[in-house]
């Protein structure tokens, strides 16, 4: 049975230009590049090629960029890292209400140490109002956290707006693009952001491999201690094959960007019609402009998201309820609940996230499938009447 | 020109099923191990089976392996994990003088949250006295991290006495066996440790994948905040290329332990006695029995070790002067100070480390090489006289 892969933000397939890189890599490279003899050489050339690669996707300097093992990671590091540096001049920092658990839970670990978190509601699209961030912001402030791209429902921060803000209050920050990073357009400098977490596993590069870009200045701790690597912001051997896929991936996308952009608005746009077409009582959510071209929640009421999944899947088509590291968790989405929906509607989302590989046909496949599961689970709901 | 890579600790070469397994992954898989669907079914098989093999390397139980990007990464998150989760015990701390700066740096990161940490110096082999760890401990006292082998002079020091005082102590205990596991066996229950780090690149396996032993009931908070991942013991999105790489390199460390034992003890006899013969005046560093069977750390008095790498890098021999994590650090190594010896002495350190591949006629090379370069640089020195 073909594969209908449309659950691109759970895993992105490898681009295939990625694999042959990795693969040789693998093949013709070793060694460590801290170590001062030939074959370090050639590790920390591969290494520093990588760099370059990253700095060419986001507009960074060399410098910038901290290498690192995932978005979680690299989302640890920005908030850890500042909120520990900066302990003396104040704990206070402030976050939205839809963040990526990466996020959530790390105010829940600065919570323990006396750190107080200020979270920002969005409104029904997900959106934060800039305007809100600033009247969060205290004399006690040292960090605002607030992602670029929602990872369920899409929409897209105006992280322009907010950075200005903390800029004139001389407050860090942190913005986590990786929902977003190498999928839209993302320039370091045209945001004017401190900090920024991407990961390679969201654009056709493998998972493990992960970015931080730092501006230069920027005042923080590394998260791991060690070794000098990465200019002593983290320490630890690097993942050489991960960071030289991260640095082809990176490369890719910045050269496939509008390309792949149209591709997925088109699939994007037939999947909505298709699906208003034919099954009633769905509703999409996130931003209807301001959002990711290549993902679509939807839900549709009166079933279990998680039912339509398995059985989609056993027809060969994979989606997702939710984001993949939530999945183990048992709860309803913060995201759906933050943009005004109640458990039940929330329970019953769909992502559909397309990659460069997708097809057509695959979206033609999903809209043939999905509505005989619809009504299916519909007849035998107890809550959804026709 | 032929390489003979003779620095195994910096790095060591993929082990050729290491390498076609990962390269097999890399073709042929992927996803999320989280995805509930049968993409990311596959992803958390493959992931199932490499932590199983960790296992078998180290008789853990499957939910005591924990895996991260690095050594650093394991012991970072071993010890701050179990000092921020107890700072209400307390906050004293007791290690040694001679660890790998992943601990060093850390402690001294810890300090500055006002952790106090005591370190108990070694003897001229680099031995750690237990009575010395005893005596360390107090009621404040919440962790006690001792390495298992040293990185620098391969003395393995006597972790299950050290255990035995802290399990009878109540004080949790890591070591940090990322220079010895896979290398020499290691068996968690027998050493009755509460926490262990090892690495993959040591055993021929890949950088960027590694693993912590967290004995079940052991209290800590995760480095990494996020989702669900690894039973909540470290958030973020798996490098599953770099696992199952480990998970293999793991099985065939334990599969051919015994060979490459002995194949290392032979060349490393070979290289102390040719070295003996050849040059005067070396002194080798580490205890004479309890080490490390493929590592030799040699001082050459009257040189520079950096000097002699470098011209024996220019013949195609790869020695290190100190662990490569260290290289970018302009300074004595502490590990060589803490056993006695002067900076001068420190200075004129080789580490030549053997891995599965090296050969007898390669060791021929590096005694054939080294000697004429000794020369040269001892007729510049200053300070040496015959």
């Amino acid at each position: 049975m073909d594969l209908a892969y449309l659950d691109n933000y759970g895993a992105t397939p490898l681009h295939p230009q990625v694999l042959e890189t990795m693969v040789n890599y693998l093949r013709t490279t070793f060694g460590n590049p801290s170590s001062q003899h030939s074959v370090g050489d050639r590790a920390a050339e591969a290494l520093a090629a990588a760099r370059e690669q990253v700095c060419g996707l986001i507009n960074a300097e060399e410098r910038e960029v901290v290498f690192c093992s995932s978005g979680t990671e690299s989302v640890n590091t920005a908030i850890k890292g500042v909120a520990f540096a900066l302990r003396d001049k104040g704990k206070h920092i402030v976050t939205s209400d839809i963040e990526h658990n990466a996020v959530l839970r790390t105010m829940r670990r600065l919570r323990l140490l006396d750190y107080q978190v200020t979270s920002v509601s969005v409104d029904e699209h997900g959106l934060v109002d800039p305007a809100a961030v600033a009247r969060a912001i205290t004399d006690q402030t040292v960090l605002v956290t607030i992602m670029h791209a929602n990872n369920e429902i899409g929409t897209i921060q105006p992280i322009a707006e907010i950075a200005k803000i903390c800029r004139q209050r001389k407050v860090a920050f942190h913005t986590d693009a990786v929902a977003s990073c190498g999928l839209v357009p993302i320039d370091v400098k045209a945001l004017d952001v401190d900090l920024l977490s991407l990961a390679a596993n969201q654009f056709h590069g493998p998972s493990g491999a992960a970015a931080l870009y730092v501006k230069r200045g920027t005042t923080m701790w590394p998260l791991l201690d060690g070794g000098v690597q990465e200019r002593g912001r983290r320490a630890g051997t690097e993942n050489m094959v991960g960071i030289v896929g991260l640095g082809k991936a990176a490369e890719l996308a910045k050269a496939e960007m509008d390309q792949r952009m149209s591709k997925s608005r088109a699939l994007k746009e037939k999947l909505i019609n298709g699906l208003k077409e034919r099954v009633a009582d769905v509703r999409f959510n996130g931003h209807p402009t301001q959002c990711l071209p290549h993902l679509v929640s939807v839900s549709v009421f009166g079933v279990e998201g998680e039912s339509v999944m398995i059985m989609l899947d056993e027809e060969g088509i994979c989606v997702s309820t939710r984001s993949a590291c939530a999945a183990g968790a048992l709860q309803a989405s913060h995201v759906l609940l933050s943009i005004g929906m109640d458990f039940t509607e929330a329970q019953g989302t769909l992502m559909i996230s397309f990659g460069r590989d997708n097809t057509a046909a695959e979206v033609d496949r999903f809209l043939q499938a999905l509505p005989p599961i619809v009504q299916r689970l519909r007849a035998m709901s107890p809550v959804y009447k026709k």
